[in-house]
């Protein structure tokens, strides 16, 4: 079994589930306001949320369209809403677009699409919806050859592009075996960190990074559409037989990163891998695949660590 | 017309809303692990979302059931779940039970009932529904008298109770005219981290206390259900003849405050009345009501600052 | 042998050493402000500083003397600053004073004494040098009988009370073995956040709790005053004939508390117990003491979880 | 008078002052470790301390010589100690090394020189004393071509590198008027943040950029070195004839930036600049000199606005 910074890394794939996705970029005045409105859309958790978000880079104001701090946000659909079909389209944006209209309320804000122009699917006008918030007091106007809307509210003004993009984004998601708790948290919030900072156009669950996973479908009670990863849990382990937690493992957690592309996913869990390893307690890591039940995109973990170790050479 | 610290405040009322709620207490391994996972449950903004969340005082690990720190949050319906209708009690139950089927994905968070004996209306076992999450490996206890579910998760165990409150919660909101957007955040976010610090059982916006403000209906779009508060646009104030903002005001916020019971919001605003008005460049707060579309009861400013200045003298 | 959460307690005591100290207030415009200015006053470790600072509890705007938020810092001189002595004295209050000299610099910062009446010792009108500052322009007033000077600066007005106190204080340190840095690191976190909220009086090195200690003296470079704990060094278990850490351990963490009287220091020690053998991966709790070489009181460890058993019960 | 982003620049110079100083990188577990164990070497404010520090640059692990995160300190010597003598290098050397040996107690630290290899002046073992805390049981080690010591201590190692470079560093202060203190503090907080992400090599005072100036001497207290700079305090303005606080500015605060070359100071006001003019309630923006009592380098404000506007062209 291979090895990454002593750790066993389980030479398996993770599976990677494509969905219909958008990639917004909001800025406010200052970096903590900025934060806390891109966090307010950074909601849900795909089980049951028609749209859920994550956060992405900081993006400073050298590199913003309107000057002022900003961060990226990904909001991306359910596994019902196809691209390939009008339908799935549809009821893709008119979650999104139902998203964005609560941007006026926050103060100070922003938002433009963040689409780059080779992942450009489909054109959304939520803008124009939105606009609607400024009762026809809002404005139009250009900046760096964008369409915008100027809409009037209370702390003065709220900024919303006309046209998005609708796209599709890639997940990654790892399995790390851990020690304790104490390990699986340190670990998870330090590498969901460094791929903020180091790896362009990634997103993670902010700030801690990691997740309890949800297999699809159930052993006992059978209508339910998810339930938990009874194979990875350590407290039932000695009731379940095909569990996968060994003794001295007391906390796994499924750490994951979102990208537009896989090969952006690739290299957030590169870093991932390499800051996770690092941490003491950290047993062992896998990926639990559902054989293709979850997404038909494969990411082996074998390829990932080599180029750690090439790149360490 | 009253002051207070030397900032003018209209002799009007706030107007208060009563709406299906329920509150609930967060609690996890530490404290900044507890105020992620709370925070993940405090979205949407009621124009648009079935449910509402906002975050509550910190409790700590020596008054929670399970000793370790927590949250409240509070989760606030639509106007439209009617909690003395069957419907609309349904409809809130539903919503409610949803959100809470998040909870186990969230890393060793456990979930409490947290609305006192005395605002108890309609009993709601939404724990049954979350606890089907663990497939049958989920355990019964009782801790301190409650009746709660281990669910088995990846990284140990989520804790659900079995039994929630539906009840209601009141709003309470003022309209904070500012020389600039600065003075405004500064304000509303020291406001925001007193109540919190200070009142129990009150529930803010966190962490910046403010939010652009909605009027019910539209001046020109007649088909919008909602649209921004036209009157309180400092970038609009001479294109509409009923502005409600003065030269020398470049900023308003709406600032709010929420809890199950009027008394509570009372104190909220309280001592933010107090905070904000010695925050340099704040000019004036009033309310804006709705003549009674918004909500049927009434907070005067005069008796809360009455009570200030009494407290103070 | 004792245990508590089901963590091994060692039946030792806490040697606490008691020295010259001050206990101060410091409020500003905000509570992040506050924070700030406090914490560039919390510097240095005791060994090599003339002064050492720790953070003590927020103080809510209700409770402070300029209805600002505040926090207590606590700042302690050396061993060798006797109280006794005019000499220990008048070192400490010219190393005091030099400190409070920085804090005209720190914007919106007031400087109150916090020494309780009953633990009054010895006055200093440090704030008489302080003053100076203004050349000239500063002013005289009272607020809540307390005599204040207002030094004119960039930002506004800076505050600092005329009188201080000079009295002592006394510290605790637990020994703290750990599966893993993890799990120490968010234990002693854990606990100082707890003790901050939770004691009054009590401070804490803020916001990781933990320390790597020192022993007097050396075992191979004898004119070393202090060297590093050899008997609690994990990596050089081996090497240690007298180690005290045994397989399994893999970092032994410091966690100190401190106030102005021993019933304070005990509280700190005793909620900082809960919280520390509730989290994963904690091993064992002692106290090291250097026969009295350090401090001349005890504090059995005995008697504090006692206490906390007691109070569970 | 030119103008940014609509605020006035007055068209003087910044008075830079070289100051004997050495530029360390300070790593640990994770980033927030990292940040407290860096902030606890940034204390001291010029006027009173041998040495003050100042926070730089997050270094991802990418770009560290452990591959763990960290961030850049500036430590900055008092303007008596002259690296042109033996006497000054020494002194300073004195203090830097007392400095350094806190550092062992800091959980998880490492300690490396950070000086370019152009900016080298004069080696110091500092590492040579600071390693005597291991007490004999230090070991020796290279990483990446620097001699380091690893450490035992209770949570595992310290390391130090042996070599630290001894050299100098510049300052350049902004003087700020404002319309009041929100504006302040959110303007030099913002532009604090932004030069730490995008300036490298330059420095701040974390976290809120600002400070009240000083004047070398006095006009009343003649024996005082250094009081509150009169003709910049808002609420004297009518007794200091010579007063440069216009009506409508109730704050001016002092903004800094260190690095160890001119030029990287350039870039950090640059930066600073384009942020704090971007801030409602900023009104005017110089620099004080001292007619070079302060320093003998001369930044002119025009210069840096002219590049500010061709950038942005």
């Amino acid at each position: 079994m291979a090895t990454l910074n002593g750790v066993e890394i389980e030479d398996t794939y993770v599976e990677s589930c494509e969905i219909t996705s958008s990639q917004i970029l909001v800025t406010s005045l200052t970096k903590d306001i900025a934060l806390a409105n891109a966090q307010r859309l950074c909601r849900g958790i795909i089980t049951f949320s028609p749209i859920e978000g994550f956060l992405g880079n900081y993006v400073s104001p050298s590199e913003t369209p309107d000057r002022r701090p900003g961060f990226y946000v990904l909001l991306r659909g359910m596994r019902s809403m196809d691209i390939d079909t009008k339908k799935g389209r549809e009821t893709f944006e008119e979650a999104f677009t139902n998203l964005l209209c609560l941007t006026p309320h926050m103060p100070t804000i922003a938002v433009f699409n963040a689409v780059p122009k080779e992942k450009t699917a489909f054109a959304s006008d939520a803008g124009q919806v939105v606009r609607l918030w400024g009762d026809g007091f809002e404005t139009k106007a250009k900046v760096q050859g964008r369409q915008i809307f100027h809409i009037p509210v209370m702390t003065g003004e709220s900024i919303i592009e006309k046209s998005f993009v609708i796209t599709t984004s890639f997940d990654g998601a790892l399995e790390i075996s851990c020690q304790d708790i104490s390990s699986a948290l340190l670990a998870t919030k330090a590498a969901a960190e460094r791929v903020l900072d180091e790896v362009k156009g990634a997103f993670v669950m902010h700030p801690f990074g990691g997740v309890n996973g949800a297999k699809i479908g159930a052993i006992n009670y059978k209508t339910q559409k998810a339930t938990t990863t009874t194979f990875l849990c350590p407290t039932i382990r000695n009731k379940v037989p095909e569990t996968r937690v060994p003794e001295g493992v007391n906390t796994v957690i499924e750490y994951l990163v979102w990208a537009l592309d896989i090969a952006t996913v690739k290299k957030g869990l590169k870093v991932s891998l390499d800051t996770i390893t690092r941490i003491p307690g950290i047993k062992r890591i896998s990926s639990f695949n559902q054989g293709g039940l979850w997404g038909k995109h494969k990411i082996q973990l074998r390829e990932i660590i080599e180029k750690s170790q090439n790149a360490r050479a």
